[in-house]
């Protein structure tokens, strides 16, 4: 089966249409796409390394989804609608069963986040998935990293450190389905909450390194610091009974790929975010304050400063 | 050094910043652009893998004025400006000497190109590059693959087969710098053309996969056939130079690569076409017709039908 027809195989399903249309989707030179007046384009591009990224037997269902949620969670973490996506998926061979579970993967995470296939490329060589995720935002509307004040609260959505624990879990056995594993496989985009967030949050990412190192990133952008409580930080359940609590505070500091938002949000509107949060079922947790002092501070439960280890290094 | 040292080290140069304006640069989970009003967005993807699309001992200069202009052609094959790229990088290791090489072919040809870097990844793994190439074009104004009607003239750019020879070349001499070697390592998008062609050509595609291969999804698209001639096929005195006839023109009908523009255009145009590129200096061939009966036909100098091998097939 030659690249085209691999295309129109695999990947030519309706289920990769159900975000916003296109004036031409996959097929020609480019793609032609439109936005609503008065919007930006966001645009974001990730790269997924068999064997760095994901488990090269992972079953395929799940490489995809995982790729094109990380992928989406950029587009939430600056308020933006997703849209359109390109995908160029670099395989050693064209492998027809790999192939339908990892366009069945792909269409179900699709349509879940409403987002459209407008194009991209099939390439032989050792196995990469590059994502380019583009949405939309309304003209200077977009959050980004560098608008956090003193004073400010530090928020985190859902709990942190499942993803790394359940990396883990995976590490031992493959087909490992509790809630944490699933978390590493299958994280949620935040859209919804990105939404809520636009003209409320003064800075915004989501946690794809590991909350302190990612943090950082708004702290550098912003000009500012910010003092963390490590027994505020959310954990779930199933990570407090797999993992002795101070374990757990590890992976949630700096455990990777949880693709929760992390905000900061004047004090006043802390309120309207815990009611956002009952209504959605979404938990919102403060975890500390922007301060005026350089760098993260984290303070253990004792009262003591937590000396904090690095998050994911890509070299 | 770690990625983000990486990334503002051998990235953050002005020449990558000559394309038009973001509204929010590389730095921030995703990157903010504004299009013209009444215009839409085109993109393509494009993945370039280490030992398949490029020899990994070519120089890393070379490497990258080769992915991005390949990326930028398909572009220029819809009519579009280019304005701005994301780039995926996937390599074994960080070595500074290969990244500052890299860096500097990528300025170079971006700058040519007037596209800005918009963003990307850099990530660990076998050397591949994959580059998200984003333009701009006047609504209902792109040219598709499926306006060809019949009796339009098939015109192609430049001459075709060099980078197919120049490939061959390489694989002995990495070093070679000939005319042929440099069309391969070094081709030219056709922006100027395709802009000229907007409103006039009713069909255009880049020749990337080879003549009869790519041409044959025009033909698809369009509902149509063509009729070709062997004999005007525009080869370049060096490649007739370098091959007899009869392999020069396989190499015109079947390498790819060459990155020109295959059109076809009403036949009362051909002569605007012909003061055009008497103007910018770029050779515009007639190759041959489209016609109605299905399929290509492509005819040899002595009348006979000639039998076309196969283009580039990926997997």
């Amino acid at each position: 089966m030659g690249e085209f027809d691999l295309i129109k195989r695999y990947f030519d399903r309706p289920e990769l249409r159900l975000g916003p249309a296109m004036a031409l989707g996959p097929g020609d030179d480019c793609a032609l796409l439109q936005l609503p007046p008065n919007h930006q384009l966001c645009i974001s591009s990730d790269t997924f390394v068999s064997g760095v990224h994901f488990f090269a037997d992972m079953s395929a269902s799940q490489i995809a989804q995982r790729c094109l949620a990380a992928s989406v969670s950029d587009l939430a973490a600056m308020g933006a609608t997703p849209a359109w996506f390109n995908l160029c998926l670099t395989m050693p061979s064209a492998d027809a069963c790999w192939m339908e579970h990892f366009s069945q993967g792909l269409a179900a995470k699709a349509g879940t986040c409403k987002i459209s296939l407008a194009g991209g490329d099939t390439t032989r060589g050792p196995l990469t998935i590059s994502i380019h995720a583009m949405g939309w935002v309304p003209v200077g509307q977009a959050i980004t990293r560098s608008g956090a004040q003193i004073g400010d609260v530090i928020m985190v959505s859902g709990s942190l450190g499942d993803s790394a624990a359940g990396l883990t879990i995976m590490q031992q056995r493959r087909d490992a389905k509790d809630t944490l594993s699933q978390r590493f496989y299958d994280p949620t985009p935040r859209i919804e909450l990105g939404h809520w967030l636009r003209g409320k949050a003064t800075a915004c990412l989501d946690v794809s390194d590991g909350l302190v190192q990612d943090l950082e990133h708004i702290l550098r952008a912003s000009g500012c610091g910010a003092q963390l409580n490590v027994a505020d930080l959310p954990l779930s359940d199933e990570l407090r009974a797999h993992l002795p609590l101070n374990q757990a505070q590890d992976k949630a500091l700096n455990g990777g790929e949880d693709f929760e938002l992390c905000f900061t949000l004047p004090a006043e509107l802390v309120n309207d975010a815990q009611a956002f949060s009952s209504a959605q079922n979404l938990p919102l947790t403060a975890i500390g304050r922007i301060s005026g002092t350089l760098g993260c501070r984290i303070w253990g439960a004792d009262g003591s400063l937590y000396a904090a280890p690095k998050g994911y290094q890509h070299f």
